[in-house]
């Protein structure tokens, strides 16, 4: 078997490529611009193209490779490869797996973000150790997975793992689809974002309302609660308390070892953790509220690339 | 091995004993009472004793017993067989499996009553030729448990599966412990009493009124609304509807195939189960929608001793 795989983490901005031994550490990396719109199977060459480049940063060719893995938003089926929509590509049905093996003719495998990234915190990141645990990817939605027992759990459609549509308050605000009060529509970016310009309006002594509303962005709502401004604290505070509703429910259902938070707004830090752990706490059961540790990741960026790696390197020894 | 197994199901008012064939089929059953705060020393023995009255009326000895299981109120470790709490009994740290096992001399494994209800179910009931599902058990409290591909998942500390204690509306009402709006707290008998209750107080023309509150029992809310009273019917259409918000969560984080009801409030039916696949089916993605049915448990109060027997037989083989 080859000694190195192939990595790529597709976003709607960037995709971004690494060359990975076995054990999961990035040797190599490099990163295109997606395009808009890209045509897929002009994509896929492009993929191959930047691997190559990337092998040859290291004097390797793809004979030394042993599998490719691409982390990607879905939804996705990670069975067949398919892409079956990507509203930051506009794409609908698309073979990406397929089209990209067709591009490097090595085993490729297709897998979700929120997938990959826990995979990666689990094999490389603050998971180590541990065989039962859940990501929540806290970004313009929110992703989930979980892992239990050393195991990806995928479900019988392999669309287990969605935790940010699980219900919060069900008297809550909506977001995509009908579904009041979801993980997502309380706590991803888009909710902070919303809740933030709302702040504005109704506190023009907030420092949120030092912006025109449409530059209201997570970044900046925690740039202003660093800065102490209460309301922005309150928003944050108010998605801690929220996300501790959730791990609560999670923790006296299943029991897990680590609740892991991730994404861009999980960049709010204790912000959002400290109400989190204290709404959790609250309300799990002893034992497995003694169990459950609550933690951010500690791969950044890199828990999708070495997750999707890990994952094509597990499905090729017919694991995961 | 044997050809039988012995299985008890452990209430507070009685003591239910079955022989079983190793296909879960009952062949002889009986039952003793409980006793207020029986010594457990002495229950046990009481316990070998209806078993042998129930291998008598088959002809067959302890010889012919494979295993024993017993499904107990919990909280209780089933691989040390010790029931940390049952207040019905007014036991604390009893071990159980052991007392039974040296009166009995047959191998001996304890369940909790939510985990052999579901196995139940999963082996010779609504569950059959299905291997991803979870059960609710609404009684005085709200019991719960896992079968996640064909296994009982217990988590690293065997307390995973309260699913009645997973939170459903953060501002709702507390029970037992300060977690304000679980499951438990808002569909359990005892939450229908109270709001029965509460209702009765507030609409003296409901025929919930036409009694003294303290004879409000499930089974009256339940004789109401069969007559039509709305104040008794808003009572399950309520349950119905926070037990649906619930089952969304679970199908979206977990893609079961099947969502079971059982115990004494699941008596109402459809008072409960229309409003409840109402809101979870509006609450769930696509898939995970499609795949999930939501139904009564088939086996009544077999369920439990049919499930406890199933159990004792798999971790005899090793297995669960």
């Amino acid at each position: 078997m080859g000694k190195y795989v192939i990595s790529f983490d597709l976003g709607g901005t960037n995709v971004r490529c690494g060359v990975l031994d076995l054990k999961g550490k990035i040797l190599a990396r490099e990163k295109i611009a997606t395009g808009e719109r890209p045509d897929p199977k002009e994509l896929a060459g492009r993929m191959a193209g930047i691997a190559d480049v990337c092998l040859g940063q290291l004097g390797r060719k793809r004979k030394d490779v042993a599998a490719v893995g691409i982390g990607s938003p879905g939804p996705l089926n990670s069975m067949t490869g398919i892409i079956s929509q990507t509203p930051n590509l506009g794409w609908k049905n698309v073979p990406l797996a397929k089209l990209v093996h067709n591009a490097i003719k090595l085993p490729t495998f297709l897998e979700n973000d929120a997938n990959s990234a826990l995979w990666g915190e689990y094999w490389k990141g603050v998971g180590v150790g541990k065989k039962t645990m859940f990501i929540f990817t806290l970004g313009t939605g929110v992703g989930g997975s979980l892992i239990l027992d050393g195991k990806l759990w995928r479900g019988p459609d392999d669309t287990a793992g969605h935790l940010g549509h699980m219900v919060v308050d069900p008297d809550g605000p909506t977001q995509v689809f009908d579904n009041p009060g979801s993980v997502e529509a309380l706590c991803s970016a888009t909710a902070c974002i919303r809740d933030a310009r709302a702040a504005a309006l109704a506190h023009p002594e907030s420092l949120l309302a030092k912006v025109p509303a449409e530059q209201i962005t997570g970044a900046f709502v925690d740039e202003c609660a660093e800065k102490g401004d209460p309301y922005a604290r309150e928003i944050f505070r108010r998605i801690g308390y929220h996300l501790g509703i959730v791990c609560a429910s999670l923790a006296n259902a299943l029991n897990p070892e680590l609740g892991i938070f991730a994404g861009g707004l999980a960049r709010a830090g204790d912000k959002i953790m400290e109400p989190l752990r204290k709404e959790c706490f609250r309300r799990t059961l002893l034992v497995p509220g003694k169990r459950m540790k609550i933690v951010l990741g500690k791969l950044g960026d890199d828990a999708g690339m070495i997750g999707a790696a890990g994952l094509a390197l597990e499905r090729l020894r017919g694991k995961a």
